[in-house]
Order: C-alpha cells, then sequence, then structure tokens
C-alpha cells in the first residue's frame, strides 16, 4: 500500500452546499472518512475488521488546505496515502482532492489516526496485519 | 406535560442552508431531536436517563409538512407536544415550526418513538415515571 | 419511467451511526435525496438542468415508516418510485430501503416536491420534458 | 475584541455521537460555526452584515488537535479568540474546546476565513468596521 495512493471518486451532493452554492467546507472531512474506509478495504484490511479485533481508530489531528470550490453535482477525486508511523502507533492519512474532469487540486489535508484499545484506556501498536498491508508496495 | 406544548428557541445555523439560502428540509428532523430532549429534560425526565435505565428509544414513524422556508440566522420556536399511547409503549412527539419574530408557521411534523429493550429485542411498556410524568398537566 | 422502481446502492458510512451502533434515522432522508438525484440522472433529467431552467424543487412532505435497522458497513439498496400528479405541479417518490444482502425490508417512505419559480414566487407546472420522461414506461 | 476569548456553551447532541459514544470527530468543527457565529455578532458585527455588505468569509485552512472525547448529552464550551492578519484579508480563530464542569481541555483549534469579493473574484481587505471592532480591547 506504500507508494501509489488510494483514488475515491464521489459526486458533490445537495445537502453538501451552501448558500455560496459551494461545498460547505466541513464536508471535506466526511469525504476523507469515506476515502480512508475504501482505502483500507481495498487494502484487504476494512476497518470494521479492526474494529471486531477490539480496538477503535479515533482521530487525533487532522489538517486541511482549501485552494479552489467544489461545486454541487461535481465528480470530484479523493486522494488518500496512508502512512503508519514508526511505532506502529499511529496512521497518517496524507489527501489530496482533486477536480475529476481535469484533476485541478481543489485541496490538501491530512488525518491522523491512532490505534486505542478501549478495554486499556490507552494507545497500542496497530495489529500484525495491518503493519504487513501498510509496509508492502501497493 | 399534557396540555402546553413545550418549547425550544433556536437559530437556523449557516451549515443547515443550501443554496437556495433557506434551511435544507432534512435539518427540521435535527431541531425535532433538540426540541425533544429539552422538552424531556425540562420534564424531569432526561433522555439519558432513559437510556442508562437500559432502554433506548427508536423512532419507528416520522412525517413533516412544509409550509414556508425558515432562512439562515433567524431564530425559530419548535414547539412539542409529547403524547403517550395508551398501552405506553409508544410517544408521538407532535411539532409545529414558528418563526420567532412573528410566530408564522413555518412546518408542522410528528415524530413517534417506542420504548425498546434491547436485551430483550422487543418493544416493552414505558418506565412508571415516563408514564406518571407524560400523564400529569404540564 | 414509470412501472419499474430505480435502484440505487449505497453503505452505511460510519458518521451516520449513532451510539445505538445503527444508522441514524435522520440520514435515511440523505439516502432519498441521492437516490433522487441518481433516478433523475438516469432518466435523463439531471436535478441541476431542472435548476438551471430556472425551477426549484423543494420538498413540501414527507414520511417514513422504519422497520429494521441498518448497520454500519451494511449494504443497502434504496428504491424510488417517482409519480408525477395529475397537475403535473408535485412529483412524489415512493421509497423503500432494502438490505442489499437478502432484499429484507428495513424502511418505507415518500417525498413530495413541487415544480416551483422563484421568480414568480409560487408553483407551476413540470417542464414539457420531465411529463415526458415520467409518463413513458422506464 | 482583542485579548479575552469569546464564549459559547453548547450542549453535545444525539445525533453528533457515533458508535464509540462520543461526539464524532468532524462536528467539532460545525461548533467552531456555531461559536464564530455567537463572538462575531457579541463583537456587534454579525456574519449575515458581512454577507449582506457584498463579501464572503471562505475558510482556507483549519487543522484541530483532540485530546479527551466529549461525550453525549455534556456541556461543552467553545472558547473563540479572533485574530485578524496584519493586511487585514484574513481572520485567524483560535479555539479551545474545554468540558464545561471542570474546565478539562477536550481540543485545540484553528480556523482561517478570507475575506472575499465574489464580483471581483479574489480576497479583499477587511470592511472598515471590522478592522475596528478586531482592534479594540474587548
Amino acid at each position: 500500500m506504500t507508494g501509489t495512493p488510494h483514488r475515491f471518486l464521489y459526486r458533490v451532493r445537495f445537502r453538501e452546499c451552501d448558500p455560496m452554492g459551494i461545498a460547505y467546507h466541513v464536508h471535506y472531512l466526511d469525504w476523507f472518512e469515506y476515502a480512508r474506509t475504501e482505502a483500507l478495504r481495498d487494502a484487504g484490511m476494512p476497518y470494521k475488521a479492526i474494529e471486531d479485533g477490539g480496538l477503535t481508530l479515533p482521530v487525533t489531528h487532522l489538517e486541511i488546505d482549501y485552494k479552489e470550490s467544489a461545486r454541487y453535482d461535481e465528480e470530484i477525486i479523493v486522494e488518500t496515502t496512508p502512512e503508519l508511523s514508526a511505532s506502529t502507533v499511529r496512521i497518517s492519512c496524507h489527501y489530496r482532492v482533486l477536480k475529476a474532469e481535469n484533476e485541478q487540486l481543489l485541496a490538501t489535508g491530512r488525518v491522523d489516526l491512532c490505534f486505542f484499545d478501549p478495554k486499556r484506556g490507552r494507545p497500542v501498536r496497530a495489529p500484525e496485519k495491518v503493519v504487513k498491508v501498510l509496509s508492502s508496495p501497493s
């Protein structure tokens, strides 16, 4: 999964657009969740499997830079590049949002998540399987 | 709590408005949840207490009639009149959404919820306390 | 478009699930919007074209009956059957939400929209093209 | 408005909580919008007045660090400290989210917005009134 970013195709919904006629800035974070979920699924490691294994993946940090607006009914590509920290406790997902039509860059972002054990109440190392998937070339 | 409806004052948020410059129709249901939560709290029976007692309150039916638009930054009143069914298994909340400025009617609606026991996997009678609160005049 | 319902395949998102671990009831209305948009697009009449023609399509009424819960990461089918009123001023969309795996019925619903001319401030008849599409067998 | 941060009291809603039973991370950004709107209103400069003056205020950058979870029905305080850039083209809002009960720090964040003239299609200096409000001690 290292190297090539995962691509998620999405169409901007009416409910996501604001009185300026453009996608409301907060919904980019929803798109990041959708893209991340599909990136993990396509890598053979669905988020639900991590959860069923007793761990959760809370978000610890996020940031976005907005370049251009996404408009109603427009198709966009959300690129996800996950990166495991050296300790394997944290995944950083790096994002680029592109207009599907011409690959114009609309936004860049990053979301950090940590593997968390709710029973012990603290961050833990990633499961072996996750480490294998995120270390192998995609 | 029978008789006089509970009033919840709310200001329409930017994120709730769509490209037509008005509140997106789905958010009325969010307002119903906010108003219902405060109506139950003010009646001395917070939703959280019902949940802590081991029951949930899933929505089984809802309906809305939209009359006029609610606009960005406008203050509205959400009126809730809860009504317990004869069997006490179901609460029907009757709603009116009014423009705060002149009490113009914007929408009417209804949301039905049932008392549900997740352990037994089926609807149950309302707890004694709820019956008492919802049967006494407000 | 009369007769056979349009089918929209969707996967329940994490952000749509509540502390009961199931899809929060309000999001069904979001899914109805997504399904309606794709039903109109597939019928050769994208919502954006109606809007570009100077009309809007506000929701005037909606209702849902919930039968069973939709769960996180589950695939669902949202069936839309649009029906034009005799006056052509209103479209009623009839919905069924099914579990994709076994077509178990999760919910039924209806959303009414009217063709509205913002310049004249009142409901109007549907454009000729819409009448043609919605009257022909699908 | 320089100096003392503005405080916005809020109660976490059921619809904002996820299957982990805590507020879904994206909703913190919604709270930032609510708090910012009230901070500007209390400073005598409602967002709507800026918009009515022909300008918009798109978000250009945001970031959040999450420390502890906010739980269902819990009261939180969202502190906003707005800061005008030297060129007056940009406002940076600095945020702290606190548990109301004991002022425990739940999250910190920042949202940058720029004054934008949609007719000229480019960022512009802040209106005189905004400069005055944001430069005076609160």
